[in-house]
């Protein structure tokens, strides 16, 4: 089953895409005693084929006991084509794009594309091999934001970069460095592709390199730096108050 | 001797801790395999007494596996005084104190903690039954703010919120309502308790009831709303884009 079927996981990630992507969900698993549940309800509503099994099951199921006896199979989802992204933007003033070089923590992956969805970003490109993929773990910290948000994987993330740059993207990275502009005081670009680094290393220097603008978040207590997921929650909404 | 000391887990947890305060660690539990490690030199140099026990034993230690092969044993740490705290930040123009109010999950709470800390938030207050307490996760999570940040523990959220109120606190809610004001339209007072509630049910009534303003983020997704630690970002970063 496990190949033939993307599976998500958690009661609030499955409730948020029933509600909006209910045509996605093509089964759902969940043990018998939750049948008074809403949620349960709503799938009934919905007439999502529900399976029963036990609680063991659905663990074994997505290697995790975090599913909160809820589990969905859904319809693998559609993944932006590099090309077409950029020519379906071109026309548009404003465009905000996350890109995320080694995240490998899956918590941090999906708390990062629920913030990206709660701030309607236009896109997250991710990496084939520098970072986590969609696992039933991201979708649920995602809180479904892993079915809802645009999302574009790339084999190279500095050559994806150079493209976004050569359609009048300007390329900033979030990095801490004498070259760092303050949050405070910058003024993004109205077209911006904003690139998030893992929490030890930061920034990959090709990367880094290519970049128009590096932008750190202060500090003002003791403790050297933001979760990389908060931080992309801060940059997101520095945004929005620039652009509506 | 879980009963005799506080124990916290995590190499950036107990590294930050011995940058900043180390004189508040007492002893440090780890396997003897990672004598090598850069943070077991730095523990060395700072002559903290080290105990090497088995992986199996670290994990029984905090009831949790995720210790990274370090746990610390600290000196309990200093809770502020609500009277105290008042009267010590009266002559202050500025101040802006977090209240948590029903948030449970230690990594949310964890979360919360680092975000104050990196921040600067003069306090953070939280309830003694109505949240988690400061738990190994929680430090770990919190990547050791649980021991540098300011902190209050108090009985009743309600009195403690019309206290601040007494000494010139604005008293402001994060909810969603009819009576919500948008975090990109509001300016802060410059004294402010935020009060964060829990993602299920949002801020108590009575808490709700007492605020001067309440203050949403707008959600441009599909997602109802931002984790809640990641709300927290953003009202700080907001206040201290307003008050540097």
């Amino acid at each position: 089953m496990k190949q033939n079927h993307r599976l998500i996981m958690g009661k609030n990630c499955i409730s948020e895409v029933l509600r909006n992507s209910p045509e996605r969900i093509e089964k759902v698993f969940t043990v018998k005693t939750n049948s008074n549940d809403s949620l349960y309800k709503e799938l009934q509503k919905n007439r999502v084929p529900i399976k029963h099994v036990g609680k063991h099951d659905l663990s074994e199921l997505v290697d995790s006991t975090s599913h909160q006896s809820y589990i969905a199979a859904v319809k693998s989802r559609n993944l932006l084509n590099i090309h077409d992204f950029l020519e379906s933007v071109s026309e548009k003033e404003q465009c905000f794009v996350l890109m995320l070089d080694s995240i490998f923590d899956p918590h941090n992956f999906g708390a990062i594309l629920r913030t990206a969805e709660c701030f309607g970003v236009d896109c997250v490109v991710y990496s084939k091999n520098r970072g986590a993929d969609l696992t039933p773990v991201v979708s649920k910290v995602s809180s479904g934001a892993s079915e809802l948000t645009p999302l574009m994987k790339v084999s190279n993330l500095a050559e994806s970069a150079k493209l976004f740059q050569d359609e009048g993207f300007a390329v900033i990275s979030a990095d801490v460095g004498d070259d760092s502009h303050s949050i405070y005081d910058f003024n993004y670009p109205e077209k911006t592709l904003l690139i998030l680094g893992s929490e030890g290393e930061g920034v990959q220097k090709l990367l880094r390199k290519r970049s128009d603008y590096i932008v750190k978040i202060p500090m003002q207590g003791n403790i050297d730096s933001l979760n990389v997921s908060q931080a992309a929650s801060v940059f997101l909404f520095a945004y929005r108050c620039q652009n509506k």
